[in-house]
């Protein structure tokens, strides 16, 4: 499949091939695309990392980059994303990268789309390639999954990362641990555990801090930054907690001293702006495997 | 001359040399300019497909774009559109093209400009691409425009599309005939006379459908989208009425249900997306004109 | 240093050098990056004019730019300015062009930064690329600054440009002079004199007008356009007691009939536009620089 829309659609055997081919892109080896191709990055959701981290990705594999601007479309006179995407395919564009703040978006573009959808978040659904970037992280770190402990800390019913990044790290063989307000833990994840905040530091190699999604929090348990800070944040005095050799992550964008002590963002453990880097590689290996793909289907329809 | 402002300016033989043009890019020529140039798109009112449209004939002619966005623009802090030309002009600019919501928004800027200016939308005035764009459609399919029945349906009071296309049209040897609300017909369109909507449809080799314009309506006669579908729409009663060998146009964005019945946006009839795709090698066509007049015209300047 | 954050931080000989790589941009030389660069350009300002010619010499110098909309990125959702454009540096961004409106911004990036910032004009403090184009314009007339009488008239406590240039200017040789309202005038400048408008008109080889800023007027004393052009404004009387050989200067974007009438912007004496040409060539030198200095840091840290 061309496609990228959720972790579950990958195998193990994907997975390595994709974190595979981003180690060899981050060993400096090059590849661009066979002839010229157009892409266009649909983000009808803020973003800095991901939308910048795709163009570059982008760019780096000679792709030109159709620029839309979301808050300008024709979306404005009531078009429907269907429609936009299937107008820019009319258009000539072999390769769409959408992030949306609905779930499941994708579902009403792929029976007739023809050209490859890479997800870059749907609502409280997934985000791939941002999971595809921590597994890289962690594979870097640690050379393999199998018996790590990772401890996923925050907003776990509100965040793409945390249910994209419980299943494919269960499936790779890792445990995942959940901490934070108990009541912000979601009781449908059956594979990974609730843990006390101190308890759940002290045995991860891995602590995945999650942002507070402020926007998506209406009507809900309210915590001012100190209270949650002091509760439910790596502080200087829970980062001491941590193993030898075990690393902290953050998706990013952080909220200093909420999330995470001020201090400790480019601490010695810190992989947060790591992971920055490694996205591009990850990117570049999802974009390759994406064209690929669809070159071999286009191929395959021309011979028959 | 360079510009590109209203299809009243382009003779019948201008016409037929865009549309050979669009054609040799459609059969997979290429055409690239003969040294770097540059190009802007200024566009002042939302637009999907026309804006994108233009990125890519222009990414195809080896353009290099200045990206400019409107809403952050000088343009905030009172600037003329006539200076913010002049300065894209000044900084290197080689080509603009512009959409703006007033009525000949061209004419303060081409006394004193000296790059080519295309029209991609003027108000309630004309939208010479996707006229051309249009014809290049009607072509494809019936090989001439003599004595075709082309029936314009839809809020044509407001509608760039009517005025260049009714004019265009004529010129080219079809006969024209308004349908849809008679309150939205304009009584000053001489080419073209009005029909009932079903009687319009079954003698049309083209149904050429207008988007409702919500956005331009205030205070006017106001349908409903059920109301408007059943008495003005392309339902999927009226689509048998529709001779064999004829076509369903629409230049989009498509209210679904409103102007065509949701499975007849892609009906074998139709030639919406199909409009979409040859717009790019119809701006393609344009823009080689463009840039081969206005380097001709510098020649010019430089013998004298 | 890689930066160019202030005038202050540049000797006479950075800026003569800067000049002289101007002159030889606009004497049509080339040169580009000696490896794929990426720059980006994050404007949190409106713009026209600086950041398209910016976009402008970043692509003649074979630049490649990330687009960065600062109205949909993560800013919005709390992101300080520290962890985006270290974000960036992360996604591998080589170089950053800033305009924001907090005087100093950059203090709080310099110390961990790696990549080179030009500064594209903070708060009301500088605006380091103006100033220069500015000088490069005079120079270019004149071949020299000294004992050049330099007038600058208008909002002159607001303007990112009077302060930079004040200091530039006098430190190159020329006299400066300010006009325009006495209350807008700043007496922390120490450099230059206020002088009444007819008299500081009359002796001034370069009359350098400024915008009246009316976004940030917030309960200072008030002008309407009449009032200000009259008393203050370059009328069509007034530029009759301007010396022979003596030009007109604006950093745009200009309130026709308030700084200037409407009939002298594009007047034989003016070089408003000639500066907008003149922008591209300066920040082409100025990228070069930051380039140069950039890549010699990295080399000069891999040989230690």
């Amino acid at each position: 499949m061309c496609h990228l829309l959720t972790m579950s659609d990958l195998t193990n055997e994907d997975i390595n091939e994709i974190l595979q081919d981003a180690e060899w892109f981050w060993k400096g080896n090059t590849w661009t695309t066979p002839q010229k191709m157009y892409s266009v990055n649909l983000f009808f959701e803020p973003s800095t990392r991901t939308k910048c981290s795709f163009e570059m990705a982008e760019r780096k594999l000679g792709m030109e980059i159709i620029p839309f601007e979301t808050n300008t479309s024709s979306l404005h006179k009531g078009e429907t994303l269907y429609d936009t995407v299937k107008t820019l395919e009319a258009i000539g564009v072999d390769l769409a990268v959408i992030r949306h703040n609905q779930d499941h978006y994708y579902r009403e573009l792929i029976p007739n789309i023809r050209i490859p959808i890479i997800n870059g978040g749907d609502g409280c659904g997934q985000h791939p390639t941002q999971s595809l970037l921590d597994l890289f992280t962690i594979k870097q770190e640690f050379g393999t999954f199998k018996g790590l402990n990772i401890t996923i800390i925050g907003d776990i019913s509100h965040s793409r990362v945390a249910r994209s990044n419980m299943e494919a790290l269960t499936k790779l063989g890792a445990n995942v641990t959940f901490s934070g307000p108990p009541e912000w833990f979601d009781h449908s994840f059956s594979l990974g555990n609730y843990a006390p905040i101190n308890q759940a530091i002290e045995h991860a190699d891995v602590v995945m801090l999650l942002r507070i999604q402020h926007e998506r929090h209406q009507g809900k348990s309210f915590y001012s930054a100190e209270q949650y800070h002091d509760q439910y944040g790596l502080t200087l005095e829970r980062v001491n907690r941590m193993k030898n050799g075990s690393i902290i992550m953050h998706p990013a964008p952080i909220n200093r001293n909420v999330e995470i002590a001020d201090e400790l963002v480019e601490c010695k453990k810190s992989r947060i702006f790591k992971q920055m880097e490694n996205g591009v590689y990850i990117r570049m290996a999802v974009l390759k495997r994406a064209v690929e793909h669809s070159l071999r289907g286009c191929l395959h329809e021309l011979h028959n």
